[in-house]
């Protein structure tokens, strides 16, 4: 059973999962990857997941059978059990809670070789709407604070399956980096009396140098502060707490900038391994009406060192302004900027 | 000229330095890395450096010449730039801050096949002298609040070169993660009237089971909420604010638990890529006596994936207890845990 631990001195909780040392590639040492051959999330092989929670499929096609479109099963190495009730418990000074919670993995497509930035944005639109479902279903469960939908692509941002995927995980506490973007709002909100969020539209609307590619719902655009190259966030123009509050005009939307966004960092950066996650409020939000959810996208571009880690400092090579202009299309000269990298 | 911006949100300092993308091997993506053949750390190259700020060398051998048997000289492609006063400037909602900081590289040994494990207790005790010594003197410059001392070990934890170094970056601002620990450490002071790092000592001396190593000066655990699989912390059983405060019998002490807690990681762990960080107090520290400086080291064995950085939340595949149990060498089948996870 995993556990979930708090670090007397932060408050971070972090989940130590044993169950999770048996799945494939967990230790970067391992270089011997199953590329190719059989694949648990294709059409036809859905015996070998575990049971479905939610598909979209073809009419009079059956449960865990082909006839789908988006398929979303638990993860067979889950990082958290769904079953049991939340105990909380001391040991001497440390707080331990049992790792109840849920580990789901979306299907975004049966197609094994296309990725999400390959998706027609009629499939994309699916994808969003899976989430949204999800999420839904999840909240109704009172033991869960939060859910996390996120996508590693490419085994260097930490996918072990190659068939495109998304994951989302149901979780007993909020999680610190979530509490901080809280804790900020906040901050900002009583100095201000505005959302930071609302105001960076704003002022990136102004200043235009990083904007990505923007449409009526919403604005990507590599942040003033971005902690990695090519980092891009997808902000709602409309201020909302949750994601899952988002409507049908706004999923199409929101759609199209990812099929705006995804090709783009894959011509501009030769197809990078990426991560993103959707950050929306917990759903006890009594009071917080500060908060803004949105999007984070991080190509895997440069090795996070143990600097970085260690101090929660980030040492970014690629000015957001540049990274922007090339995203966008503003600047084509790619190829320079990739020789100038590497002498 | 790099350029420190702040995230408006959560208030984290980021370096934005264009002449990082000069560095070699900055992006992930080339993989092809300049292994063997000339090397600019090596005795008798020394002016392919800038010069030396400090060595630690033969009698009678002169500044940038061979002889020595530590050097520290400024990073080739440093983050910071030394030059010039701090500007603090706003730029519409946001901040910036002009890039002035120091960078430097700490070559612990003209042995280029050895690495950091491999030394001697006696020339471990010179590295860790030459910490301080750079510590001290950065100190004196009142534009820096903060030392950060860490190492990158191995390709995968970011080193871009092989001679065994480590780096030393001084900063105009305090990094998010050591003001996070020193705000959790006040809230435990405030709550126990007790240091919660001398608690922690405590408790793990009583529960023995996160124990690596130890002396009369030192422990090393692997901490109840570890992050990462092995995470190990050096914690000075005498409370104290200060690294560059310990004393001659201190870095005895230290130089021995490097000595054991190395090699452990190196057997145990199949020479692991690793960092470690010197969290040490801001020097600003007037009101802040319940601080308590510590070392923390992290093999990188796991790829941490968009969740971990979207989210700080982690997700850790092997108990600690485990982990002590294995680099104490209180547990020996490491073939079989080995096995287990690679399936």
């Amino acid at each position: 059973m995993p556990e979930l631990r708090k670090d007397p001195v932060i408050g971070r909780w972090v989940i130590v999962a044993t169950e999770r040392a048996k799945r494939p590639g967990a230790y970067i040492h391992t270089h011997e990857k199953s590329r190719g051959g059989f694949c648990p999330f294709c059409m036809g092989q859905e015996h070998h997941t575990p049971p479905e929670v939610l598909a979209y499929r073809e009419v009079g096609s059956s449960h865990d059978g082909p006839g789908w479109w988006i398929r979303v099963v638990p993860n067979k190495f889950p990082a958290l059990q769904i079953e049991g009730p939340l105990k909380r418990t001391g040991d001497g000074m440390y707080d331990r809670m049992n790792g109840v919670g849920a580990h789901e993995v979306l299907i975004e497509t049966p197609d094994h070789n296309l990725s999400l930035g390959d998706l027609a944005p009629r499939q994309l639109q699916e994808v969003l709407w899976a989430f949204r479902d999800r999420v839904l279903e999840l909240k109704k469960d009172a033991r869960f604070r939060y859910v996390m939908v996120f996508k590693n692509h490419g085994h260097e941002a930490g996918a072990t399956l190659e068939h495109p995927h998304s994951q989302i995980i149901a979780l007993p506490v909020v999680p610190k980096r979530v509490q901080e973007e809280i804790e900020g709002s906040r901050r900002y909100w009583e100095y201000k009396e505005r959302c930071v969020y609302c105001d960076i539209i704003h002022q990136e609307e102004k200043d235009q140098a990083r904007i990505v590619a923007e449409n009526s719902s919403f604005l990507a655009i590599c942040p003033f502060a971005s902690r990695f190259p090519f980092e891009t966030w997808i902000v709602p123009r409309d201020h909302g707490l949750y994601f899952h509050e988002i409507q049908k005009n706004g999923v199409v939307e929101l759609a199209d900038i990812f099929h705006k966004l995804l090709p783009a960092m894959k011509e501009t950066l030769d197809d990078p391994p990426y991560n993103f996650m959707i950050h929306t409020a917990p759903f006890e939000n009594v009071g917080i009406p500060f908060y803004h959810w949105h999007i984070e996208v991080i190509p895997k571009l440069t090795r996070v060192a143990g600097f970085e880690w260690g101090t929660g400092f980030y040492i970014n090579p690629t000015p957001p302004e540049d990274a922007a202009a090339y995203l966008s299309g503003r600047r084509a000269d790619v190829q320079e900027i990739k020789v100038s990298q590497i002498p």
